[in-house]
């Protein structure tokens, strides 16, 4: 039995997972792809896969993704070979609702314009802060993190509406609607906030008129997925005053191109797709994956967390 | 019976209170002080009074401090008269709070990161960032403001250690020390937060060997008044890396002079004494102030939120 890790767990994660299962071999290097004809699991960030590596990939039965988003991956050749793929999906739930908190507190209580006049040297009080208090956030796809940030939002006295496909209920929203109400919803948000994957519904689900739809001085908040909408369509509607404020941590193209006009708006903040990033990413990777590996191996059951390849989450 | 506002309220809100009372004249303006001798009562924000002030105002019997603190206020001349003292302790509660939230997100978060290397339009994903989830924090001064802070961080899984002067329990901390016992408590603390007053005990309550106490990468922020510890201590702290981060919101001198070595200290944030800030402040203090005055008028029967100048909150 071997498991290829290609990114590399320290040294001490390492250590555990060896003395934990002596019967497996345990490989953390994935580079020069000379492992994955031998591997039987595979541990990646999904993002480092193409077709021809699954291909020669003979063995392989089961890819973990240390990462949610799977978009990045050869969907045609893993399901051809019914190879089982599963995620750490509740692990990004902390970092990235603790991201999305500490980027919509920063605008409502001024922290760009605090940090501003102190490098200026300028005691000014003129802060203009508002509250988070009895505002209402509209959150689009209440999953795992989506209904942890509505969690923390209530907590904040803010009123969730959460949106998704169906309309079906979910947990910490006040009310739910379904995509096809977003646009009469928009109204009523203070702060629009999307952590939706890319599937085929979601791709440029947002368009002009739904920038149109929002409130003068809503905070619009992307820690989905770039295609959510097209470039344009938000440089637009930040040129026009559409809405007050948008801090983007997934884009189109990434690397966001340095030309980019998104690089330059006052009013656009821009994280490297870095809401996710915590000390604690590769623990909690490995909390998720040894039960699970335990339980592959002595029962051969499936792993938790099974993605749907069609589906895309 | 005459109500003297030292501040302006908005148009909509005077409009209000000379319908709720007919039987009141109300004057919104003090510049000139000549209005000080027929006052009954004085709306401030407690920063406008001389002793010489209260002498003239010679009917004077209540004063309702639209803000929290009132070291700055003539006490002695105060008492002397009898004088009735009130003030809005609850609505600093919601800005505060969030803002002491804010910063803290903000630096566990790296949002100053993130600003930085947006203005250099650098995609730089090493932002370094940690969770605040599963860190501890000791606040000083679990009053309704401290316990508030409690309450939201015990919602991010933070572990709360309170501490005031008796020790006695107060709301959303997990266990609750003495003034007394800070040195021994600090080296536990992930975040220092204060929002202690300004009296005879908490003046220059925090010196070099606590902040020689606390975690290398810990973060202090005050958000009580400047004279809990002196600037050079605070100074030295930083320059020797004794503490991680320092964000501060008050100061022994305010505004903070431009010389002042924290404005040029890249781990020192300063927040120009307005955390309190929110666009719904006046019609807070208001909502405090209408019911009090109702009852003054009706049952001749005194104000909530009773200060008294002696224990100096």
């Amino acid at each position: 039995m071997e498991v290829l890790f290609t990114f590399i767990p320290k040294e001490h994660q390492q250590k555990h997972l060896i003395e934990q299962f002596p019967e497996v071999h345990f490989h953390f290097a994935y580079k020069d792809k000379m492992r994955l004809p031998s591997a039987d699991i595979l541990v990646t960030y999904g993002e480092d896969l193409a077709a021809a590596d699954i291909e020669s990939a003979e063995k392989l039965k089961w890819i973990m993704v240390a990462s949610a988003g799977i978009e990045k991956m050869p969907h045609a050749a893993i399901a051809e070979r019914g190879i089982i793929v599963s995620n750490v999906k509740g692990i990004h739930k902390t970092p990235m609702t603790e991201s999305v908190l500490a980027h919509l507190l920063a605008l409502k209580r001024s922290l760009p314009f605090i940090y501003e006049k102190q490098r200026e040297k300028q005691w000014n009080r003129k802060t203009g802060s508002r509250e988070l208090y009895g505002s209402t956030a509209l959150i689009l796809g209440p999953g795992a993190i989506g209904s942890e940030i509505g969690r923390l939002l209530q907590a904040f006295g803010v009123h969730t509406i959460g949106c998704n496909r169906s309309g079906k209920q979910a947990e910490h929203m006040e009310k739910m609607v379904r995509f096809d109400q977003i646009l009469d919803t928009l109204p009523e948000a203070d702060a629009v906030i999307s952590v939706l994957p890319s599937t085929n519904e979601t791709k440029h689900l947002l368009k002009k008129e739904h920038f149109q739809a929002m409130k003068k001085d809503a905070i619009f908040m992307n820690f989905g997925r770039g295609d959510l909408f097209e470039d344009e369509v938000l440089v637009e509607a930040m040129e026009n005053g559409e809405i007050g404020a948008a801090v983007l941590d997934v884009f189109n193209t990434e690397p966001l191109p340095p030309e980019h006009p998104f690089w330059d708006m006052g009013n656009v903040v821009i994280s490297p797709h870095a809401s996710s990033h915590s000390g604690k990413y590769v623990e909690r990777a490995l909390e998720v994956f040894i039960p699970n590996l335990r339980k592959w191996l002595d029962e051969e059951s499936e792993p938790t967390n099974l993605v749907s390849l069609e589906k895309g989450y």
